[in-house]
């Protein structure tokens, strides 16, 4: 177990005594103390459990502090401390444990193996016991928190929940503390008014948003806001979804290069407003909502929450129109509420309007996969206020999420699934009976029109898409941009993020890119990693305004390695800086030049019996196609790899193929071969609830990627596909004839992976796509020119 | 989805009246309004969420009072409510959805799709309205709680936190609300002295105790208890306990008839106590501790909840004993203290003791799996306060656990692990570093004398399996039982409970038994039973002394289906009321009689690659099990069902068989044959979080059985395991020598199982369980005589 902790800012003595102090930890009087006696008063102070001295003195004798001397007895005679007394108490009280996690005689080396911050003094005196007790707060325990925020669980803070509004927050190392009281959360509901009327009711239409704040916010205190746009927040409609799923068992077509893609329906501007009657506090409350663990952590940091899930969300007016410019509107109309520059109502019909006076006017959105995407959505737009967003594992153009190179390709898992679908998934206005039977029929047009202009039946991009794609706006972005994506995320695939921090990079603009080994998962509750301490740290920066260096101490780039447990490494940036140039030359990959050869010829269709179990089970077809010997794919591998290589960023493919029909589509894989344990593709659940985000509050459980306990053979770490016809264009086909060689050139998903000593980089062409593209058993025989193959790889010697 | 409810207690007019007016549904002068003015009073009573009135229009508006109207408009007309009416109202208060979950045209038919508790009326006047709306609050929402508990988690019951401690609980249908305020309980940790000396230090062991308990309860109010003793609670030692997970690869051997068990060690008595010195308050307090939801479910119902974990762990004294009367006895002194019949102290060196005068002296035991089997083994002392246990997946005897028919069997998913395992993994003393270093010698000596008494390699039962069968002291039984296990257990397996239930039904035992369908679970969270409001009823009879007539109205016994989702029947016994015997003929089973036939012969043996294959993946093996054609079983199916057959009870196998080695055991599986769609293996995760325990408290995820979205063609129901040597007898084995046929006669695992017209059913006889015996892969044939195989079923029509 190893933790990496990259949230810790240095400080000077008299900060330390004074920020100690304002935790009532130091206290005056206290520089009379000799080192163990200061060393003792701190245990002491952190140890709230008994009121009792023979409690006190039992808990003593519970800890050692030497091999051989309970902490009791070590602590009767009075003698200077050590590195090895410090960090053999340390450990107990960060949970390691003797035997388990280091030996009793070592307690040194049990630092050293799992990687805690830690400072040696050569002489152990009141201001070494103030550093490193000091840094010891801020250590993580073995459990996936601080010391100082498991002593915060024990209830250590409590006291400050009385200190006047003015006095707070409390920052220690740059950091808030958990000084609100959440039992004493505001709750209260908005109605903000955009401009925008999606529902064709010419008004405009109002959307709904969940206000969470500490009480300390009606006493004077103007608080930051963290604010969640969740289109799921108000329910979500998956029977209706799963209903209208398409069906993908379906042949690919050839396209009409002449074609037009249907357009989309466009919403009616300006909407009538509404006359404000007068000013008031809110009138509506709620108890709960469903909550992000991370906004729950900050919350008792003296952050208001908001969420609100948009137009076309129970409450709300509009419809769901899936990522479209509206929907990053209604989003940004929050922000602009937050920040006093749009008029928001008490209810649906009084007028009454709400003022964020609590607010000030520091705003950062957070969240996940769509959540994540309306966090850059709202970014794009430069809206006042919006100082900073935490955009995790989200979508930066709709295209790239539901097409791919001119076909349609599902997000991993969600095959089927496309724009029209989650947009009647998420209309959770169909949870108000009454609301829902005015607006059915009217949402039933749009939706029947979404799914026109979305063109499953080409896959090109179109008008529908180019209003979703948020690349172009990328240079609106004000907001300070800290990302968060999954590097085996083949739900919202890499290219997503690689194409924000790519603009990020050549911006120069202030982010920070964390690029985790998982799928499409949260990263805030991992042992490992003190991505809640880093997020606290930065947006105290970004919100609070606290000058805490945060932009220099976080990394860049911080990238979870693939070869070990615990490895978090910081890096300038994503992309490697060589590139390599694979070709084929006697059937395998060579960074050489390629050898004239046969064509490859495989064929796409399958025995009916195994076509269908293959859809039933689409990672059964994967794992025939990792050991297919060349039946229905190519496959061509470097020699066995002498030393490590680190590839880093985004591969490209060339290659030229041919088919027999007048359509088709190029796949690719590639693929790490060779016998390692990896990681396991979900984190493990090292505690249920095992995390808590503040005294007596909310919890959340302790995960963490594990090495799976036998060896596996390969990994995929990287994919492609292209429409044979969208080889020049993505909006524009060229035509194709059956058996007319064309050239393709397709980037892969980017990569940022540490290939090792002993194991071979494997190509894999293909056609179907079980997991991913449509899937029509066509009789499809492709044929592939090895010597064409160019595969261009970014890398970086390890 | 169908709710299933079985806490509703039968009330009159007065009564209802009378409860809802404690709750403030009702007020005075309510009696001059109009019936539909009463259903809008207690409609907007119960609506939270605004203070505003142009909130409550807005949220009538969101409400359809008829398929046209909604309830806004309706109201004003102040006509009769109807069936319709009321019913249409209460879906959607239910969150019941229009289209997904009923017609908005035919309210009624959602009601009966779902099951929903209801009563109609021909006259919807006032005592109607009252009637309809009492039950509609005790009705569950589509999401696994009751509407009462939806509308408490809203807040709706805050104001009786502040009720004078004399005026609680509130009651209300049997069972009391939440009105104890969670932020306020107080946590406060105990040391109960037993006595007994566990870990040789001739002392009287002192046990931790973790006390939550109202505020009210320092306020003269006497609370009852539950007490859920789990060695788990302290933490565990996983590393360690992988590491000594015995190796399972490794031949059956021949025993010795004559051979002697190693004798386990035996503990010191009477231990030295201490001297109390006084009285006075507890002086140690905990922040947070692992909890059984359940127990949060009730502590805001004015529950004190206890956590114990007992002798061998973190902060008491003693050592791991897994099981044993020692075990029994060190949970027992904690009921003993909670009943004021034995002291505990402050902290463990003081000597101030402390008294539970708090306490109303009436506990219940609560949890699963470990838990439940300590709630069974103290029930067992009959000790005086323990008034009821919930036991849930409990063992009932250890030899069942980790032993079966003198063989070695693990439970499923823990092979390797025995007694001597889970010792060290609970052995949490190694928690503190200080003890662990004064106790680590004399708990390895005794893990070691564990190690040789559990006698791994006769797998005979003997002394120290005999110390830890609770059978021949359930007569001791005084407490009210519930238990609850899951048919699909392969931990703790049916045979358990089957046990306790038998004798609990011939000793006219107050019981109740609960089958799910899951395995090694908790159902408190499930959406289709209301299992949390069954509890609060039973224990407000056996804890409260409630007269509610909890043992009338709950079932004595409740089953799931395995062929539909949310389907819960109720029956009077396990046991089904028909016998039926199985023989083979011509290869079927037949419920006629055998035919002569050659004798079959399969052979144990497997080729190494695959040896070593299902050695590392178990579930292989059982699917080449099911799908083997003689190799290594022999397979015995009826004919095709004609009509539907329920399995009930305990199914036993005769038959003789001879193996060519001096030693042998024999397997048997039944199984379901027949392609359908089954239940999931595990509950679906329905909502994170989604359930409330109380307003602002804990929440549950959650979870119900499915139906897979595929079919499957079996479901192992049944099995059993039999030494070839323990023919006659557990404990005292007869020889073998090679080739000698012995007729074995072993129950299999008792089953609840509804077997559907048009399946099979089937019985498979092989040797070595990859997923429970051990696997040595000898060269071992085996040879059945089809003549001799006597299935004995208990059954009854479906």
């Amino acid at each position: 177990m190893k933790v990496n902790q990259f949230s810790l800012i240095q400080t000077d003595d008299a900060t330390r005594r004074h920020e100690l102090k304002a935790l009532h930890l130091l206290m005056d009087g206290d520089e009379n103390l000799s080192a163990s006696q200061l060393l003792l008063a701190l245990l002491l102070r952190t140890h709230l459990e008994t009121t009792s001295d023979a409690g006190r003195a039992a808990w003593l004798k519970s800890l050692l502090a030497t091999p051989t001397t309970n902490a009791y007895d070590w602590f009767k005679e009075d003698e200077q401390p050590t590195d090895a007394v410090f960090y053999l108490l340390a450990l107990q009280l960060l949970d390691f444990e003797v035997a388990v996690d280091f030996p009793l005689e070592y307690p040194l080396l049990g630092i050293k193996r799992s990687n805690l911050p830690h400072h040696y003094h050569e002489e152990w005196d009141q201001a070494a016991v103030i550093d490193s007790f000091y840094l010891l707060l801020l250590t993580r325990t073995k459990n996936g928190i601080s010391l100082l925020d498991k002593l915060t669980s024990q209830g250590m803070l409590t006291w400050t929940y009385h200190l006047p509004a003015s006095q707070k927050p409390i920052f220690f190392n740059g950091k808030p503390v958990a000084s609100f009281n959440p039992h004493r959360f505001i709750h209260e509901v908005v109605y903000v008014q955009t401009d925008l009327d999606t529902d064709f009711d010419g008004k405009a239409d109002l959307v709904k948003a969940e206000v969470i704040r500490p009480a300390d916010s009606n006493q004077g205190l103007k608080v930051p806001v963290l604010f969640t746009a969740s289109p799921y927040n108000q329910g979500t409609n998956d029977e209706w979804g799963e209903k209208i799923t398409h069906d993908v068992n379906v042949p690919l077509t050839h396209k009409d290069p002449d074609a037009d893609s249907p357009a989309e329906a466009t919403f009616p501007t300006p909407a009538q407003h509404r006359d404000i009657q007068g000013v008031g506090p809110a009138s509506e409350s709620f108890a709960a909502t469903p909550s992000y663990t991370l906004n729950d952590y900050l919350a008792t940091r003296g952050y208001a929450v908001v969420y609100s899930a948009g137009i076309g969300t129970k409450d709300s007016d509009g419809l769901q129109t899936c990522g479209s410019p509206e929907q990053t509107e209604a989003m940004k109309a929050v922000v602009e509420w937050l920040h006093g520059d749009r008029v928001a109502f008490s209810d649906r019909t009084s007028n009454q309007s709400v003022v964020a006076d609590w607010s000030n006017g520091h705003v950062a959105m957070t969240g996940r996969s769509y959540l994540g995407t309306l966090a850059t959505a709202v970014a794009t737009t430069g809206v006042a206020g919006l100082d900073a967003i935490i955009s995790e594992a989200a979508i930066s153009s709709w295209y790239d999420y539901y097409r791919e190179g001119g076909l349609v390709v599902a997000p991993g898992g969600f095959q089927g699934e496309d724009a029209d679908v989650l947009a009647a998934e998420t209309f959770s206005r169909t949870k108000s009976a009454a609301d829902y039977q005015h607006i059915e029929s009217t949402n039933q047009k749009y939706l029947q029109q979404m799914t026109a202009a979305q063109d499953r039946a080409s896959g090109n991009y179109n008008d529908f898409w180019a209003r979703r794609n948020y690349h172009p706006h990328f240079s609106g972005i004000k907001a300070a941009v800290m990302i968060v994506h999954g590097l085996n995320d083949t739900n919202v695939k890499p290219v997503h993020v690689k194409a924000l921090d790519d603009y990020l990079k050549a911006a120069d603009h202030p982010a920070h890119l964390i690029l985790h080994q998982g799928q499409h998962i949260y990263i805030n509750a991992f042992a490992s990693l003190d991505f809640s301490e880093m997020v606290n740290l930065w947006l105290a920066d970004k919100l609070w305004g606290v000058k805490n260096d945060a932009d220099q101490v976080l990394p860049r780039v911080l990238f979870e390695d693939n070869r070990q447990e615990d490895n978090w490494q910081v890096a300038q940036a994503w992309d490697g800086r060589m590139n390599f140039t694979y070709h084929v030359a006697d059937h395998q990959l060579v960074k050489g030049a390629a050898t004239s050869a046969s064509p490859i010829t495989f064929n796409d269709h399958q025995a009916d019996a195994t076509y269908q179990d293959w859809c039933a089970h689409p990672a059964k077809w994967q794992t025939a196609l990792l050991n297919d010997d060349g039946q229905f794919s190519a496959h061509f591998a470097t020699e066995v790899m002498a030393g490590d290589l680190v590839l880093r960023g985004t591969p490209q493919l060339t290659v030229d193929v041919a088919t027999n029909l007048d359509h088709g589509l190029l796949s690719a894989y590639l693929v790490d071969r060779g016998t390692a344990r990896r990681l396991t593709k979900n984190p493990v659940l090292l505690g249920k609830n095992a995390i808590p985000l503040g005294y007596q509050w909310k919890y959340d459980d302790l995960r963490e990627f594990k090495l799976e306990k036998e060896p596996s053979d390969y990994h995929v770490i990287s994919y492609g596909h292209l429409n044979l016809q969208n080889r020049h264009s993505l909006a524009k086909p060229d035509d194709y004839q059956p058996n007319q060689t064309v050239t393709l050139t397709l980037p892969l998903q980017p990569v940022y992976h540490h290939l090792e000593d002993g194991h071979q980089l494997e190509l894999i062409l293909f056609a179907t796509d079980y997991l991913m593209t449509v899937r029509g058993n066509e009789k499809a025989t492709y044929t592939i020119d090895p010597a064409t193959v160019e595969l261009r790889l970014p890398a970086d010697f390890a």
